[in-house]
């Protein structure tokens, strides 16, 4: 049925990376060792997979993702199915779903049980049908569910379950630590998924810093290299592309604010966007000018922020505790606070009335793997900090090999979190308001890296521009390069396609670099309104004729229509990027040709 | 917080189309108006809208898309929203959600009461968690709930639920079949977006089959294209794109089998793919020949399957029944098979043995809206067809102006279907036995039109190319136009534009247009390793001599990979195709030193 599976592996495409089946069975190999001390001779560990849905009463379709856990332990892309392992064996049996025969017609040729045993590399294959029966003949002394809290949602884990189930022993207390435990630590095969994730979504962060239109088209350029290039069908979460005051909304791109503002000139962008692939995420945000030089201002704050992020990583290792790292974040905050004139005092005085917090009110970062927040977090015996800033961590736990993590520093004007530390005298004294007043409005700067704990510090996954020179670099390489035409751009597109192919002075340059004949000019000239030019001189360069040409006819005819491309194209305070746009359209008119 | 909504309209950027709230309010009154005389005065409809949720145990929230009823009444784009009509004075109250002071950090800016009210245009705003208080100053004579099965998915609708409904009336049987009766026939409002999101698909579906890459590609190209152009953030459904055998896998695309196989030459592909804007569906389905040219078997099926399609569109309009036009599109496929020698013997026997359903499982079409599979195919006092075919019908209704309705007739060769018409003597006497088995393998061909019925006839919604002749010109044209590189060819990419800058005859060239200068230029030229021309000839125009080289270099050291490719794009049968892609390369190249 599906390609690239001729030998049990995750593939979407030949340009994408095969992932192995062997990878879920060291999952499951790991698991087994960590139980079997922990449950009698003869557990067996039972899951079931995420079911086949449709959205409300309708029959529509969502795109099936699997289930964490599920996915996990034995990789399995399709809904409905369940899994069952002998701790002792390590041996493993899969129940797909036993769909009738006339479903053929609607699904393809249906897989037998053979089949699903070498797509998915497991022992030996049963229907789902038949679990009861199956499990009978393995007499286990006892089946091990999966029940537990992620402490992330508040929601427990959906237990196994079949007809029959009743007939066994079922213990669902044994099962969760330890596979949410094995989930913390992440085998090099699955480093390797995530680092291929990482490096896919960087690589498309970097498509969008050279690519930067209205908010919406962003994102969708993010999810389209990343799908394109990488085979990554899923987002890892909602993009979250605050632009200007927005940046500040720390989950903006809700139902409510669906990333469909326009950037404006002198706006700070944050962008939070990552991909998954094989169900192993990414998480990456990059935050930058709009317009590709960063102000004072914005300098001033980005440069803080990195400055706390490549602090975080420096200390890094095993053995480390993550709550030491958020307040590192947030003491590195507050001195380039005061550096800056924002804050005045001791910092040691700051950091007792959790200032960073007003400026950093979300957690330093998460596990990240099959779930971008990743389980794990709160392992029994650990405790939430009821602490402003420290209440949000995801975890608390001491840093072990292992581990990958998101660091995302960032420092937020969040006008409800301002005006409530100016109104608390024990931290409005450090404050300078006058100072941070000129920052409302600003929004907001995150950077946010996915790291792996090595044995003795870390390994940075994410590989984007960082620092200020890098950013402003690629933004500028981006300025010069052609890109996709924005949507309202297409008419205008069309009509320089055929001014150019009336040019005869133009076709003749153009027949020289791809020997075209006259009949294949003339098959593209469009008999349609004159559009004298404006200025002929031979003396300009080509480009520059039509860009004054185009500008001229703009002006007349469709200036509000311009303007708003403008505004939405950040235009205006680049005289070059016009030009640049108009090169793009003028190749295009050279590509009709190329027949 | 979103952009675009300082009126009461939806819209998802400049270039979209804007939605007006009134036509959502058009939809209240309707229903109003067809309620007045079934329900009591002071009746008042109460509808809950789609919840916030999130994926099994994790925080992972899924992009929210209402659900269909609350979004045809009242366009709300959020979740977990109650809304209430009073049918007498068609007024409305929308509750939405108070949400914690403190979201704002998260969120945004929190929208007050009249924000909501101007924002979806309606009558007044409450808070969810009062609506026990408000709808108690109402005093409802009765509360009219939705209870009623979608006949497509036989799931119920989730009648509206709050604490304190049990203080109330509750009538949940008058309100489902008038709304779903309503939500039949569309206005001049809804019609506009279903020609929106009809017009933007068909574009996406013809940049489609100018692009043809791997399948995976090929779907993600479509999603682009409908999200960057027309603001579509959702696929009506997920894409089926099968080639090949696949073609008759009519649900193909599913999570066992995602879209993923290589497209081979020779292949017939039958690309079924429509997004929605506003929640406004579209449903198209395109076949053609994977490598521009339709073979003469693929003609002879192709060209059955449109005369039945135009058949029918000839024959639609009001008053005619659909399982009428199901059986003409099943009459059509027969005359056409027998004159191609697939059947023989009298097609009134055949139609009496159902032999139509052999090549055509499915129903002919079902009614589209909000809902691809759009409700309203089985109102009371309708049955199913207990026949091959017509069972598979998602409506047997009689046409009526103001319906919308997919039109996509298919012939297929399905080997279960097929072998147990053989194996069916009352069946097998009209079957060609060796002239199918020729098909066999050949997958299947569909063509998928939406249409509205108007007062003597019908519209098609849907605009793409469909006889032969215009499905092998715009195939032709897109080999001829450059295209998207595939990510397998991003590295020949750069090592090619490497070998341009090096070449300074080249470069001079491209001076002469761009008017670069060589400082320009030497910023770009990388040193790398040496790539010697193997044909410098000047006789040779220019792009003949990259493609010499290129090609000359890959079979020495890419063979393998080369072949790869060769596969999947279709070069091996277009000489020309190559070229072309090299002209691409070779104008990124300049493309590079447009600086």
């Amino acid at each position: 049925m599906a390609a690239y599976r001729a030998q049990p592996a995750f593939c979407r495409g030949v340009h994408t990376l095969a992932v192995s089946a062997d990878l879920f069975k060291l999952n499951r190999n790991r698991l087994c060792e960590s139980l079997k001390d922990k449950v009698p001779k003869g557990a067996l560990v039972l899951l079931q997979g995420g079911e086949s849905e449709t959205r409300h009463s309708s029959d529509h379709e969502p795109i099936f993702r699997q289930e964490s856990y599920f996915h996990w332990t034995f990789g399995v892309e399709e809904p409905d199915f369940f899994g069952a392992i002998d701790v002792d064996t390590q041996k493993c049996v899969l129940f797909p779903p036993k769909l009738p025969e006339s479903y053929a017609v609607w699904m393809g040729k249906l897989l037998g049980l053979e089949d699903f045993k070498v797509r998915y590399g497991v022992d030996e294959a049963q229907w789902a049908c038949d679990i009861a029966e199956v499990l009978k003949t393995k007499a286990p002394s006892v089946i091990l569910t999966l029940r537990g809290m992620d402490t992330d949602s508040s929601k427990y884990t959906r237990e196994a379950a079949f007809d029959g189930i009743s007939e066994f022993k079922v213990d669902n207390t044994a099962l969760h630590p330890q596979i949410m435990e094995c989930r913390v630590f992440k085998t090099d095969e699955e480093l390797e998924v995530l680092r291929y994730s990482n490096r896919l979504s960087s690589e498309a962060h970097k498509e969008v810093y050279t690519m930067l239109y209205i908010y919406i088209i962003t994102m969708l350029i993010f999810r389209h290299y990343c799908y394109f290039n990488g085979g990554m069908r899923h987002q890892a979460y909602t993009c979250i592309c605050g632009t200007g005051d927005n940046g500040s909304v720390l989950h903006y791109g809700h139902a409510g604010a669906p990333n469909s503002k326009q950037v404006s000139n002198g706006d700070m962008c944050l962008f939070d966007m990552g991909s998954e692939y094989c169900c192993y995420s990414s998480d990456i945000t990059c935050s930058f000018p709009a317009n590709g030089k960063f102000s004072e201002k914005q300098r001033n704050i980005y440069e803080a922020v990195l400055k706390s992020s490549r602090a975080v990583m420096d200390a890094v290792k095993p053995g480390v505790s993550w709550v030491d790292m958020h307040l590192l974040a947030d003491r590195t905050h507050l001195e380039e606070l005061k550096r800056k004139g924002l804050v005045k005092g001791d910092v040691d005085e700051m950091m007792k009335v959790r200032l960073g917090a007003v400026f950093m009110p979300h957690g330093l970062g998460h596990f990240m793997g099959i779930d971008t927040h990743d389980v794990g977090g709160y392992p029994e015996g650990t405790e939430r900090i009821d602490q402003p800033g420290l209440r949000s961590l995801r975890t608390v736990r001491t840093l072990d090999h292992r581990m990958v993590i998101t660091v995302e520093p960032g420092i937020y004007f969040i006008d409800i979190l301002i005006d409530a530390a100016l109104n608390n005298p024990e931290q409005a004294k450090f404050l300078v308001r006058e100072e941070i007043d000129q920052y409302r409005g600003f929004g907001g700067v995150r950077i946010e890296d996915d790291i792996t704990v090595t044995e003795d510090g870390m390994e940075c996954l994410t590989c984007v521009p960082r620092t200020v020179e890098e950013i402003e670099a690629i933004m500028e390489e981006g300025r010069n390069r052609p890109q996709v035409p924005l949507p309202q751009e297409m008419e205008k597109l069309s009509m320089v396609q055929r001014i150019l192919l009336k040019n005869m002075k133009v076709v003749d340059c153009i027949q020289d670099v791809f020997s075209c004949t006259t009949e294949h000019i003339n098959r593209n000239v469009i008999s349609h309104a004159d559009f004298p030019l404006k200025d002929s001189s031979r003396q300009k360069h080509l480009l520059g004729r039509y860009t004054t040409f185009v500008i001229g006819n703009f002006q007349q005819e469709q200036r509000s229509q311009m303007q708003l491309l403008e505004e939405s194209t950040l235009v205006r305070n680049f005289p070059l990027d016009f030009s640049v746009k108009l090169s793009r359209i003028y190749l295009r008119g050279m590509f009709l040709l190329n027949k």
